[in-house]
């Protein structure tokens, strides 16, 4: 009910113990743990909740599904059971802001302004983008950033996947079993996932690889037809015909909507915490994959947005 | 193969990369990030694999699952998944100490000896004794220090809870829904568990407590009949009719074993870590709630033992 009052009341501004800004695992864990504390728990997800982990395949390495879980439905779960406490859960609700007024925080969305007692950031991250010409226009069109959502479309269709890292190894992977063709462009000399696994499934799986090259334009009509593309080494252009262009270059964290507030971050713009998820700020926390911290991992994730939830507990009762 | 191997033949050393001491969720999860890292992965527990969990009723606060999760079937998946992943896990296996001999660790339980180049402890919590007459005579025969496992036998009977901190609340609940009668005994003058729906619940239970009370001796004759207490304001003593001692008086962390190894304990004896889950000890990490960390929860048992392999993997490929 107070949810209906607040998405159709513009301008309205509410009063929350804890507001969690974004609803991937570690914002619905910092929900969950934030209610079952007893407080009351706001959860604003700039688009539909459940994070990066909804556009996973098959989750195999979260703890406890020995038959690993879809990431979609690994996320319906987190988002269920976050609700089913009695959080609070608004889609759509991108923030812009956060702003220190005397004793609590002003938390502004795009289409409302909440106040909360204390503040967890749990934003994740966002991929990046190579900034090239067509790379936009494209976007939709054949350009992705999200090889389980639209790998299905480019079924027998000759593919690009551009990156060198663990995401664009296993959107190689992925690609490779339903694509014609896949050919993997990076600025590289050689791809370089995170675990030995990935590697030899790489080396074993006969996609070519065309290293130390980055692209330069993405073209087409309605739809991608290619890239251009020049080597590093000897400065040489040429041209790839393509239905698809999956970049994988890496993720940056969704912390622009800070950049007013003197929180302290490391050169990426990770925002730092210590091992009790407290940021600089008294009353603001962060967790998940938008921390500093090394190990992206979602267990982790989980994890820091429960202790998270839990030290906002122990702040608003003046243990903090 | 190699198991029956090792249980059979007796005094045998194995080399593995990577030993986990403790089979509870903590020590699965290393187990199963471990074998993923493709490192040759052993987990070794005193008794059955599942930890502190196993004993637990219904989970309802570990991410992912929305209708809560009975602990023992918890406990069996992250088992199944780490062993479906390659860990070898050994039952039945106490581990007495860890040595460390030049690059390597030497591992001895009580019926074998193996190396590791790297070693997790997960040996998680144990219950703490009362330290009175009776209670060690008494135990299985009226004494109890868990009373998800032997609460059932007490339908319909007297029991006291001892104790004033979450679990003995947890336990005072748990018990006032089948015994006939519950009695709690603290020295405290009032219970205090960690979350506030805990105290609200005690508070509407209509349970008696016995406050600034200590238990000093159990009695019976087969089985527990009674208690003798004493007044801890005035001194006076007093006896408690009852069939069932219920002892929730904290945990201590199994770090017995590492008496001889210049590991960094804090006072209580818990493993100190970094937030790599690193010991002072090369080469040793901890993961769990062995480890000084604040939270004491399942999802930061899981996460600290998913880091604490990832950074085993780290270091014995030169990244530590």
């Amino acid at each position: 009910m107070t949810i209906v009052h607040i998405l159709h009341t513009n301008g309205i501004t509410m009063d929350w113990d804890l507001i969690v800004v974004g609803g991937g695992p570690a914002g619905l864990s910092a929900g969950l743990y934030g209610v079952r504390a007893e407080l009351e728990t706001l959860v604003l997800e700039s688009r539909q909740p459940g994070g990066q982990i909804a556009t996973a395949g098959i989750v195999e390495n979260y703890p406890g599904f020995p038959e690993g879980i879809m990431g979609i439905k690994l996320a319906e779960n987190f988002r269920l059971q976050a609700e089913k406490a009695g959080a609070q859960i608004l889609p759509m609700q991108e923030v812009e802001s956060v702003e220190i007024e005397r004793n609590r925080f002003l938390v502004r969305s795009n289409s409302n302004s909440y106040f909360a007692r204390a503040v967890i950031i749990a934003t994740g991250l966002r991929h990046r983008k190579l900034g090239v010409q067509g790379e936009k226009e494209f976007t939709g069109r054949g350009v992705s950033y999200c090889f389980t959502c639209d790998g299905p479309f480019f079924r027998d269709k000759n593919v690009v996947v551009v990156g060198s890292g663990t995401s664009a190894v296993e959107a190689a992977l992925y690609l490779g079993k339903l694509a014609k063709n896949v050919k993997m462009i990076m600025k590289a000399k050689n791809y370089a996932p995170r675990e030995k696994i990935q590697y030899s499934r790489m080396k074993n799986s006969g996609i070519e690889t065309i290293p130390l090259t980055e692209v330069i334009e993405i073209y087409g009509d309605e739809l991608v037809r290619g890239i251009k593309i020049r080597n590093l080494k000897n400065g040489e252009l040429g041209e790839i015909e393509t239905d698809g262009v999956f970049v994988e270059i890496g993720k940056t964290p969704n912390t622009d909507f800070l950049k007013n507030l003197p929180i302290k971050m490391d050169s990426a713009g990770y925002v730092i915490t210590n091992d009790r998820q407290e940021t600089n700020i008294p009353g603001i926390f962060a967790a998940g994959d938008v921390t500093s911290a090394s190990v992206k991992q979602l267990g982790v994730a989980v994890a820091q947005g429960t202790v998270a939830a839990l030290q906002a507990y122990a702040y608003l009762n003046g243990r903090g």
